[in-house]
Order: C-alpha cells, then sequence, then structure tokens
C-alpha cells in the first residue's frame, strides 16, 4: 500500500480521498490557508464541512503549514487546489518536492503566455519543476457522486506514459474508472472550458424561465442548440491547441457534468434571465467563478491569436464574454451559428 | 409564398407546420395510413391529438388517399413519417412526384446493405427517384417545442446544395434556426444513432433509481461517463460511414435533447433498472420504439463488416443490442470503456 498526500481540502480534492483509501493506502489531506476551517472541523469530528460527508482519512489532516510532514515519504501527490490555488501551489508545494515525485493535478485551467498560446497547467508546472512527473485529471466527475462511490469515468493524462499508469493503478477502483492519455492539451483545454460552454448552455435555462416565469418546464431545444454550438467551437480550440480529436468526447461528457452541476448552472441561469453579471455575481458571492476566469482568459487569447477572425470561429465564447465585460444583453444571436 | 406538402401526421411531421406558416406558406398535412384519427379530430376542432395543439393549417388536411391531391403544384414535399413508415414512402409517395420535386425528409433511419455498409434514407429514397433532390434534417429538435416556437438549430443536409439553400429559405424563421450541409452521411448517422445512445446514457437513470429507489435525485457521473462514451462511439462510426468529423456536435446536441425527450429515456432507464426488455416493451405498448430497431440494426451491420472488432469498437452499442436480443443483465462493464 502506499502514501497519497492530497493538498488542498477542498470538494473535489477531498474526494479523491474515497477511491484512494478504498484501494487501501494511507490518504493525507492537506487543507491550503483558504481550506482552514474545513480542517479544523474534520479533525473534531471527520466531517467535512462543504462535502457535507464524513472523510476516510482518519487521523491524516494537515494544515498548510504541516505540508513538508504530510509529504514525507508519499508516494502520490495529488494537486487538489482550485485554478486561482495555481499560483501558491507552484510557491509552495514544488519547492518541497524531490525529485522523481509524481503529481496528480485536477486544476481546472489555463495559462495564457504573452502571444496568446494557452498553456494547460501540468505543462506550466512542469516547466517550474522538469525532474516531476506531472499527470492530470479530465472528464466528467461531479465531487459529491465521486465521494459516493458512483460509477464516474475520468480520463489521466501525462506525458510520462509510466507515471500516468502508477496514478491510475494507485486509485483505480471498481466505481472509479480510469483512462490513460497522453494527449495533455485536449484533455486539459476540455476541462478548462467545460465550464465557460456550461454557462453558455444555462443561458437558455434563463432565457425559459424569463419568458414563463419561475417553475416552469424546462426547453431543451434551446439548450441543445447551445449545447452542440459548445461542442463544436471546443472542439475547434482543441484542434488549435493541438490536442487531438477524440479528447473532443471527454469535453462533451464534462459539459454534460456541469450544467447539472451547480454554481456554473446557476451562473449562466441568472443571466440568461437577463440579470446583469455584476450584479449576478453578487447574488453568487462566496462562489468560485472559474467559469468567468476561463471565459475572459480564452477569449483574449484568441483575440490575440486571431485578430477579428477569434469571433466568427468562436461566436459563443465571444458572446459570454460580451455579457461577463461588456454588459452585453445576455439574449443569443442565433443566427451568429448558422 | 409557396406551397409546402408535409406527408406524415405524426408529432414532429406536423410541427414542421409551424415555422412553413409562418413564413407565410399554404401548408397541407397529409395523414399515412396511420395517422386517421389525427387527421379526423383536426378536421373537426383543428386539434392535433398527440401533439395535444391546435393545428395552423386551417382546412388543408388530407387523408392518405387524398395524397395526390395534396401535392398538386407543391413547391416542397417533407417526408414526415418515422422510420417504420419509409417503405409505404417509397411505395407511395415516391411515384407521384414530378421530376424535379423537393423533398425534404424528416425520417430517422438507416438501412442496412447485404455488405453491412449503412444507406441513410435520403440516399435510399435519390436511388429510386434520381430526378428527385432529396434533402433531410438533422440536429436537436423536441417536435412540442419546435410547434410552441422555441429557439431550435437544426441541419439541413443533401447533396444538390440548391435545394437545401431553397428548402431553408422556405423554412427559416426567427425561431428556426438551420445550417446547410453537404454531409449527408454525418449529419444522418447522428440523426439515426441518438436514440440508441440515448437509451443507453438513460441506463444510468435507470440504474440509480434501482439502487436509491424513486424519486432520488439523479446522478450524473454515470450518466455523463455514458454520454461522453456515446459521442466516442458515434464520431467513430460517423468516420466509418463516410461522414465528416464536424458532423459529431449535432451528434452530441441531438443527444443532449433526447435523453430528455420522453420515450427513449423512458425505456433505458426501465432496462437501467432492471426491466428485462419484453416487460419494458410491454409497459410501452403503443410507443414507436426506433432506438430499439436502430441499435438492432447497426450492431448486426457492425458485425457484418468488423467481425469481432465491432465489440471492441461499439462497446456501449453492443451492450445495448445484448440488452434487447439477448436478454443479458443491464449492468454496465465500466471497464470495456476504459
Amino acid at each position: 500500500m502506499a502514501i497519497v498526500t492530497i493538498v488542498g481540502a477542498g470538494m473535489m480534492g477531498s474526494a479523491m480521498s474515497r477511491p484512494a483509501r478504498d484501494n487501501g493506502h494511507t490518504v493525507r489531506l492537506v487543507g491550503t490557508p483558504l481550506d482552514r476551517e474545513i480542517i479544523d472541523r474534520a479533525r473534531e469530528d471527520g466531517f467535512h464541512k462543504t462535502l457535507g460527508r464524513p472523510l476516510p482519512v482518519g487521523e491524516e489532516l494537515y494544515q498548510a503549514e504541516e505540508l513538508s510532514q504530510a509529504l514525507e515519504g508519499a508516494d502520490l501527490v495529488i494537486g487538489g487546489v482550485s485554478s486561482f490555488g495555481v499560483d501558491w501551489l507552484a510557491e509552495t508545494l514544488l519547492p518541497l518536492l524531490p525529485a522523481g515525485a509524481r503529481v496528480l493535478s485536477i486544476t481546472k485551467g489555463l495559462r495564457m503566455e504573452a502571444d496568446g498560446s494557452l498553456t494547460p497547467f501540468p505543462r506550466y508546472l512542469a516547466s517550474l519543476r522538469p525532474d516531476v512527473a506531472f499527470c492530470a485529471v479530465g472528464g466528467p466527475c461531479i465531487s459529491f457522486e465521486l465521494m459516493d462511490g458512483w460509477d464516474t469515468h475520468v480520463a489521466f493524462c501525462g506525458e510520462d506514459g509510466e507515471a500516468v499508469e502508477a496514478c491510475r493503478r494507485l486509485l483505480a477502483t471498481g466505481y472509479y474508472h480510469i483512462t490513460p492519455s497522453s494527449d495533455v492539451r485536449g484533455v486539459e483545454c476540455a476541462v478548462a472550458m467545460k465550464n465557460a460552454y456550461a454557462m453558455g448552455v444555462s443561458l437558455a435555462i434563463g432565457a425559459a424561465l424569463r419568458a414563463q416565469g419561475e417553475g416552469s418546464p424546462e426547453k431543451y431545444n434551446p439548450q441543445a442548440a447551445l449545447f452542440a454550438q459548445s461542442v463544436r467551437e471546443m472542439t475547434s480550440l482543441i484542434a488549435l491547441m493541438g490536442g487531438e480529436a477524440g479528447s473532443a468526447a471527454w469535453a462533451a461528457g464534462d459539459l454534460y457534468v456541469t450544467v447539472f452541476g451547480g454554481r456554473t448552472r446557476r451562473l449562466g441561469t441568472l443571466l440568461g434571465s437577463g440579470v446583469p453579471f455584476p450584479e449576478a455575481r453578487e447574488r453568487l458571492a462566496g462562489v468560485t467563478l472559474e467559469s468567468v476566469a476561463i471565459t475572459t482568459l480564452v477569449m483574449e487569447a484568441l483575440r490575440r491569436r486571431l485578430g477579428e477572425e477569434a469571433g466568427r470561429r468562436f461566436p459563443l465564447l465571444e458572446h459570454l464574454d460580451a455579457i461577463l465585460n461588456q454588459g452585453a444583453d445576455a439574449a443569443v444571436d442565433w443566427e451568429r451559428f448558422v
């Protein structure tokens, strides 16, 4: 059995404890400075306060300042921070890793370079520590459901096939199904963009609510039209980033789960129903809005790279960016997709 | 303004009357022998009994034996039958069409040739009447929602670009958005297969019900895993049929809408919850089960064409076929997708 150290005690990071523990590993859960209350509470009664479930890690709970202790002898480190925690991870975790360490990252997101090219986080982290093997998780997964042991099928991607396989062996269970992939660009593009496009699909949910009133039945033709357009644009973006066409299926599955997944749907629904973004942001105060950050960043990157062509090739993403950053009306101009 | 004759008064055929009428055309709605009661009822009070909505066609209602009268001077004929009505359409409608006529087909399905190759219906119909231009509709559309004027984005495909454009001009409205496509194989493969795979995604809905009991919350990780696998297999099948990769986005959107669309979801949910197919079929008596026909046909075609490779490349479709035709247990063997 192995030692698995999870750095970041948010919902998804913490949920990774379930398959790891079910495989008999020792699991150490380390909070970031933002997770202090989560660790404090878990130390009291073993309960994860945002997941709303008991954690299966026993006494192996660590605050951020105990990170180096939690890393001692670890066979696998899971990077469990959100995209807003990547800089903290790079500064705090990376220097502590021994050469040859293996890191599996669940962080969604992309970094923009000056020329508008986009770098997946695992590649960025690898550029800082080339002597560490970075892998990453993609594909559809709601943390609650993984924690409850529902069947979940994800991709583990990385350039070091042996490291990917080692991660898979440590974490695959009867309900956590893992396909290895070498397509870091494609899988990570899908992972990052699904939040932006789930907001896009949810615009239709909000628009139908506005037209019919609260509690009215959903309308699937407009949702499906935006879903298809989202898959179209995600597929284009995967190709533009040099990813493999086959990774688009992960994007479609990930989009499906995210449309039903909570905060991104809530934001898109509010926007679609006509609430301006500043007000929507206020109503959702305290909720991590990765969808907003990724939409803004990627649209800016596409403009730098493609100029005016960007909006013609990615009309839904451009529309989302305009709603968020230019106060544009949320009504969809469907003819732009035709 | 033009004359549009819709042959087949089922739900989708009849719903096509809405955009046609909104564009000011005369719309003639012709029932097949199976639609006799629909036409009778509509003649009484203008109401479509299965759509549950008034029809906007006025007096222009025809029974099957009045077909030739309904075709007089028609600028466009919409083939509005289900896949089970294609032979009737071929025998009854095709001989009545003048040379140069334009037909837009909404029929979902594929025909298997002896060697296991699959032919989309528009191509099959064109082989019977090469002097007629056949186009077809693909993409996500629930008939009720089109009838109610909700935004809907579809593809019109055909080999005769001028005919496709003519159809588009006649039917595009402010809510019915139409993208022209020359990829008949890709679009029609998506159209046909979405019923099979929507049944596949719904297996997870049934399995969660069985595990948790009726009325319990849905579980999206397993649904999304099957959704991604479905997109993967539909993309492969489009490629195998010689369709374009870009048409996979239509498949994804069409799958999304079909998962929420009614009868296919009901069948998949029953099967997933452990009800054997013969019993499920009985419970759904009277419901058109295109999903069953297409799953059986395409799996047989793939076996003829690919031999044992068929199941390895299309494991979800093979599983569905085994449930329907060999009484196999509905529990998904997830490792086959890894």
